[in-house]
Formats: C-alpha cells, structure tokens, sequence
C-alpha cells in the first residue's frame, strides 16, 4: 500500500453525499413528555408516514436502547442523564449518516433535552412536546407504572416523585387528549415536511 | 387518545421493510488490525464502493466515535472494552435500521470481537483482518504513534506494549503490503457481494 496512492484515489463519502443519495435531508425529531403520554406509539406513526414517503428513518427509543446500548445504566439522576447524553451522540451519527432519527424518551430535564440539541447542533434537531397531561397518562397507566410510583415501588418517576420540566420552546407541541393519534400524526408531518428538503 | 385505535392504525415498520426499501439488506464488515494497517483507508474505500452502487452504508471509526459517544472513555483495558462493546451496539442498531457498517477499529482482543458477533448476530457479522504486519506498520508511523508507544509516551499499545490477538476464523483476510489499495478493495468486494442479496 502506497500512502500516496490512498490519498489519490480514496476520498470519504460526506453527509452532504448520503443526503443527495436519499433525496432528502436528515435530523432528529426528539419526542418528550410524560410516562404514558403516547411517545412511541407517535413515534411509530411518524416513521411509518416517512417510510410510505421513502424516507429514510429510524427510531430510538427505551425499547432498543435501554437493553442493549445503554444496558449499563440504572435509573439514578447521573445514570438518566448518560442515557439521555448517548442517545444524542447516537443520533448524530445516525443524521451524519443521512437517516431522519425519530427519538422517544421522557427525557424530564431541560439542561439534557438542551445538550442533546447542541451535540446535534440546533438547526438539525426538532422538539416535539408530547402535551398529555401527567393527570391523563396517571388515569391511563398502560404499563402500571404509576401505580408502582405511587406505592413507592418505582423511584424517581417524573410527575410523582421527580419533577418534569416542561419544554419552553418546543419546536412542535401535540396535545393527544382532543385529537385521534392519526390527526395528531398528520399536523406533526405538516410542521416537519419542510425540514426534509434539500436546501 | 384511544388505545384500541392505537393498536388498529399504527404499526412498526421492521428491519426486513428497510431492507426491501434499500433493497439490500444490512450487515456489519469489521476491520480490525494493527494501528496503521490501513483500515481506516480500506473502510473509506469500501463506503465509496457501496455508495456508488447506491447501497446505504456508512463507516464507525475513532473519528466519530472516541470525541463523541465515548468521550467519556479513556484507554485502560477496561475503556477500551467498552469502547468496542459500545460500538457493537450502535452497529446494531445500524443493521437494524437497514445500513451496512463498516466498523475501523484496531480491536486487539478475540474476545471483545467475539462479543461484537454475538450482539450483531454472527450471521450479520463479517470480520475483515488487515493483516499487516507489526513491522510494516511501525515502518510507515504515520501517525508517529509506534514512535511515542517506543518512548513508553502511549501506554497498552498493541504489537509493542500489549498483545494483539490475530483472528482465529476471519471471514476476510487482506494482506496490504503486496497489492495496491484499489486491488485489495476489489478484492473485498467480492466477498461481500452475496452477502447484500436479500434472501
């Protein structure tokens, strides 16, 4: 192998690349909120909207993170924040690889909502509030969660035990209490569909 | 919200509707070898092969993964063995987002490899040995790492400080020194060619 040689004829494929091959633009729409307040099953839709479009998607989620990647990490304030951190590096790669990152996590604090945004750099990163109230998903509580925050068989559950800090600038919010998820899925494809044009 | 609808309009899309989007499916080619072997060069190339046959691919080194997802990891063994287990569950996610990985890291021990195989899947798992020898390598220095490594500057550095586990059943094997970057390129491949068809 001549160094020379590798300089001549090997030169990297850049985003800006993988982006003319996908047709589209890449970046992340991070969707929080309470416990229970519909994250993945809207998280879900949206991809699902992306792939009928032949967009290039993906989801993060606790489902395909929490096991695996993140498998390490326990529940403690420092460990939620690692989480959250990584999750955000993750997706970086994921939109410099030129694929639209869907990403649900309650993610309760605003100082790790804010960090993610820098790692990925604002103009790439998408705040979707899902609005349910902790009244509404507390009355749904689809996986008894909050049922076992209330016997104390669960710390640091945001709502009950540990605050959640509501997003002051959301890019996106969603109130899913009024709405079906198909009519709350199509406003949020109205609010993202300039976000994949290649500028 | 209500849940029975949730369950009725929205569905996942899976790895194998990826696949069929792409039209290829997604795997992982892990480089691994002696600091200076060229893997770097090689997964560069390998994208740009990829990318020109409109396959959706994209490269996981130091580059982008040691200043950011594991920045927080030094070079003790017991860094270096999250470093590699990090990386195997980012490529995992990867795969199952329908992308073909191409991982560059100098991953001296058999067994953090094996572990990446068994995360990924061995069936998903292809190892790529650059096999250049220590001398060849120490020879070229680019980076002056073997000269710093020399001077006990860089400490656990493999083939001068601590050891480097040559692969026992590689799936690919590439020797640099004889051929040129392009031929071994072609070479490559080759090998993996059937390994896109979706069966």
């Amino acid at each position: 192998m001549n160094s020379n040689n590798i300089t001549k004829q090997v030169f990297t494929i850049q985003k800006s690349d993988r982006r003319r091959q996908k047709k589209h633009t890449s970046f992340v729409i991070w969707l929080t909120g309470y416990s229970g307040a519909g994250k993945s099953t809207l998280a879900n839709g949206i991809d699902r909207r992306l792939f009928e479009k032949n967009i290039h998607s993906y989801v993060l989620d606790g489902d395909n993170v929490r096991h695996g990647l993140n498998g390490d990490l326990q529940f403690s304030d420092a460990d939620r924040k690692e989480n959250i951190r990584r999750v955000g590096e993750v997706s970086k790669l994921f939109v410099d690889a030129g694929i639209v990152i869907i990403a649900a996590f309650i993610s309760p604090f605003r100082e790790d909502r804010d960090e993610v945004r820098k790692i990925i750099s604002p103009d790439r990163f998408i705040e979707l509030f899902v609005d349910t109230s902790v009244q509404e998903c507390e009355r749904r509580d689809t996986k008894g969660l909050y049922q076992k925050a209330r016997n104390g068989e669960v710390k640091n559950f945001p709502g009950i035990s540990t605050e959640f800090e509501r997003p002051l600038n959301a890019e996106i919010t969603v109130n899913t209490e009024n709405q079906t998820v198909e009519e709350t899925i199509d406003y949020i494809m109205t609010q993202i569909e300039s976000h994949l044009e290649i500028k």
